[in-house]
């Protein structure tokens, strides 16, 4: 199988499986792990903030992170289509107490008037603007970055207003090796950013959040809550760590998949790639196949090719480290067959 | 003052302040208030329902819907626009920790295949669809009326899908009088109907909320929980029943100041009607006057007219019982001046 | 029917009606009804506090001070037996998201160090502690009044941990009319007070909650987003008054009928008394008469009285202004016979 | 160190590094980890339940058990000094909306006529009691064995009230190993179940929740919510697997280690055994030492003994795997020579 829904897919690699086997660990609810310790200072570094916090996954540190920021009966502000809205169960809301306020953006990227405009006036009716999330990159854009001009602006507009700017950066390290632009600059236009360690990077399991020593102090109480304060959590640090000094590197390798992916796809007829493929992430419009998006998946899982569906004519493929340059070509081959097989039935 | 700010400036009328006098009354929590008693079997009659609850506003009847219809962690499908959404401070992810998932409508009319395809669905990531929020007529689209036809199709979307629809009808009287359909057909399309006593029917307090005796009864339970269980609430109810069965007769008479005040408005140069004044909401858009909503709000109110901004450059003008056909002329007249002065100025 | 189920059964007074049918009102959500302001100052006045708000119950006056002060996930200190705790439908759970930490009181009142003790300590597995919360007098003790040392002692406790504190004052006049001390003096001890016109003081509806400026900007707010925001609320307030500063001067005669009844019911065979009968509320234990409680409230209904039961073998009996003595000596005598009547039986 | 502070601070063995060195893991969220799938499979068996669901920590795997049972505004009943309601940061209220209802055990375990007498009634003021919770071993009882019959008694009510039981087994496992009851039969008297991986059965991180199809099926969504949705989670499954399996047969040694302690502690002058020693945790009373519990835990540390405080006056002591029989004597001859020097500085 190529495997293309998901960069959560990624297994371990043998660095990492090796890692995990001598983790030095410790009881990490006391903050004894040293694995732990360890990957949280390298977080807060790369970062450029004062502490991090060891998560089990991305909605999880978005659920922190909001949790933390707000009081009920607040507005969030965040785009229409991103994960936190999105793909997060509607937890900030269930958890948190908060109303998603939502702007569109444009590729992903909220503009700073749209945003100002968003902030909610002190009258009774209204709730508060309690928080402003970004993502980036943005998932349902198709991995676009969200250009460091428009965080620096919409940064600009919230300190005025003392509204605290969280990034969602599950695949941050994809923005930066996408722009040239490093995480540390991007995170400089937030409060607080969360980071995944098992996506494009590889890692098992877990992520990050990054923030002032003050945040990160209420954040671990949250986790504690959410039952996320692991014991020896270090077995899931040890690999992390490698995933996020080395394989940060490599990132651009599965860009450069995604690219190749997306020339092949466009030259087959009646396909159109949706997005700009910034990154590792490919949106196909299947609409003048005469398929179904359900009817494609199944046709692509016959010829061993694993996608997702983005929407009733919208597929999502997404490149990462267990698919090889060779695995692009194949897939584009099968398609290609499927299409033209679509072309013969008719 | 001409006081056209809103419908719930209106003060209680002779007969309604007699009502109050001389209102029989006793402990409504213990359900022995008869005047109380009596405007639930008038409202549920009225409306085709099993039966009704008294409340005390109409965001109380309406966080009262949501916490009965639904469960935390869900999404309620709602216009983007909406009172709910807009002006209840978030109450909605407050308290029933339920997500706001916007649909835009036309003229605050939600279209069908927008409602369907808000629907989520079976995914680990998403939310349940719990509930539909209509809002008829709407106040942020000035007062319009939400055409039967686009009920009847949202509701047999959601019968279909086992979501129930409940209709924030705080202005369902306005409806009916601005469409000839009676509230009863309205409410014939939706499982639950929220109406207020307190606008245009010139309450002093007061809304109902009315369903099926199941969700009557659980909603109780959440009216005491937000300290909406009166002692002798017969003393607001018998005015209220006079607004009920006496009022809605006059409602027309609202519509006719509406359409007066509007075509006056359309003849002023430089200000422009931004909605249809279907009903007694009239919203002007003063863009090319010069002058800033407050401004403009403060000139109105030295020449003794209120109203409120609706945005950056948009004038809400409502009309009620307090208001007159006479006050509606002076208004004009001093609108009129306004604007001449400027012209002047310049 | 002598009903003697709860003083909340009390009819408004002619001068209460008078009031409503003579209000001089406005809309209150834009803060303009004369009769609400009013009402509002002389509560502020009389307690002894900044401001304070009219709300249309107690339940919402706690509601609205817990969600104002407190956090959710944090813990708030009350009694086991409090109101809050027994009879609001876990709405501090549901609404404001906090855990009841609760303490075992004397006669209904918290022992200093016993709130000390459950004040938490600072570890990442406790929750905060955001809130003490009070109740003078103490319904489920029988009326009991907290006397104003151990509120002193509670409050010296509190200041020191930064932690503040809420007044149930539901009965607080009546614990003022039975132990002299002024609720100005009962209030000093206290960050926040909720009182109710609605009991002893014959108001139909409503309550108040009064605090610092601060507190009340805040609770407005969570008041509107409860929905107790109402428009013409001077029809309320008006009568509210005349409970507030009128109806507080003979709320001794309700506790003389209450002594009157206890020592009356003391002398019946088989019947004992519970508490100490500080107020208006007398609790009897029938466990020796060999009825349940729900067999004795109906045979009490059968003879025209009406109370409720408290637990299996208790009857609570209050006593208010639509009660007379002579209504007490004709309770008495029916009492009696019942007893009798069984003892005959067997 | 001998640190006897906590089962959870125990390392992973060799075995269980080895396992998830080897481990074969797919994406969780997909249901694909072969690891993850093997362990739901083994403790549904063990536990005899439909299905189970591997959490991140017991604290999680209780806040889904709630989340699921329950609805917002409802009581759960509860021991008064279970770790639900003292360590798990008012989670229960911060999330579920719930209300605890306190119930005071003997030795840990709830008599059925409490449980039965805290069910509340039908009444428009209480909330409904949605769940029981018990904790077998009761952890703040001194790892006390809640009784089978206790068990039995309390579902039969509760099944016959139609209100779900959930177990808090964090240690289970120890309650099975000293009473001679399999972990099955406990858990036939509820409905969920939840067991840890971590404490004395020493996996590095992860915990259980068991129950019907249906529960494990909402439970997983809440889990994804809570951000315990996990990628590669196989790399904590294999070793949990281990400890599951293997681990649980050598619970019976930690059991005699803290009899080891509890009769030398016994003997030690000025010190008293404050629990049954039932399992693994000996709680020992220094109020006649003259110390304080930081005082002690200090003079412990300073002579390589790791202890926490349970109360002003109460130390908690816990065996494990990675305490040896050897490190009993050597503990208890510190111990002693810290009370005679406190002796001879008197």
């Amino acid at each position: 199988m190529i495997d293309l829904r998901s960069d959560t897919v990624t297994k371990p690699t043998e660095r990492m499986r090796k890692a995990m086997y001598a983790a030095e660990v410790g009881d990490d609810v006391y903050g004894e792990d040293p694995a732990v310790n360890f990957l949280e200072e390298t977080a807060a570094d790369l970062l450029g903030k004062e502490k991090a916090l060891f998560v089990t996954s991305g909605t999880q540190g978005n659920q922190i992170a909001v949790l933390t920021h707000t009081a009920p009966g607040s507005e969030v502000i965040m785009e229409s289509d991103s994960h936190i809205y999105m793909y997060e169960g509607a937890a900030v809301s269930a958890f948190a107490g908060i109303q998603p306020r939502l702007v569109k953006g444009i590729n992903g990227s909220m503009q700073a008037e749209d945003v100002k405009n968003a902030i909610r006036s002190d009258d009774i009716h209204h709730p508060e603007t309690s928080l402003v999330c970004l993502e980036n990159t943005h998932n349902r854009a198709g991995g676009a970055i969200v250009p460091l001009r428009d965080m620096k602006d919409i940064y600009k507009i919230c300190s005025a207003a003392s509204i605290p700017v969280h990034i969602d950066g599950a695949r941050l390290f994809n923005a930066a090796a996408g722009s040239g632009t490093s995480v540390k600059d991007f995170a400089s236009y937030c409060d607080t950013v969360q980071i995944c360690l098992s996506k494009g990077l590889g890692a098992p399991v877990g992520s990050l959040i990054a923030g002032s020593e003050d945040f990160i102090r209420k954040a671990r109480k949250w986790r504690k809550r959410l039952g996320g304060g692991l014991r020896q959590g270090g077995v899931l640090a040890a690999p992390g760590r490698i995933a996020l000094t080395e394989m940060t590197e490599r990132l651009h390798e599965d860009h450069e998949k995604a690219s190749k992916l997306a020339e092949g796809l466009a030259e087959i007829p009646s396909l159109s790639i949706e997005n700009q493929v910034d990154t590792n992430i490919v949106l196909v419009n299947i609409g003048q196949t005469g398929f179904s998006a359900d009817q494609f998946l199944q046709l692509l899982k016959g010829q061993g090719i694993l996608a997702v569906a983005f929407g009733p004519q919208t597929i999502r493929f997404t490149t990462h480290y267990d698919v090889t340059f060779e695995d692009i070509d194949k897939a584009l081959t099968s398609i290609s067959a499927i299409i033209s097989s679509k072309v013969i039935l008719h």
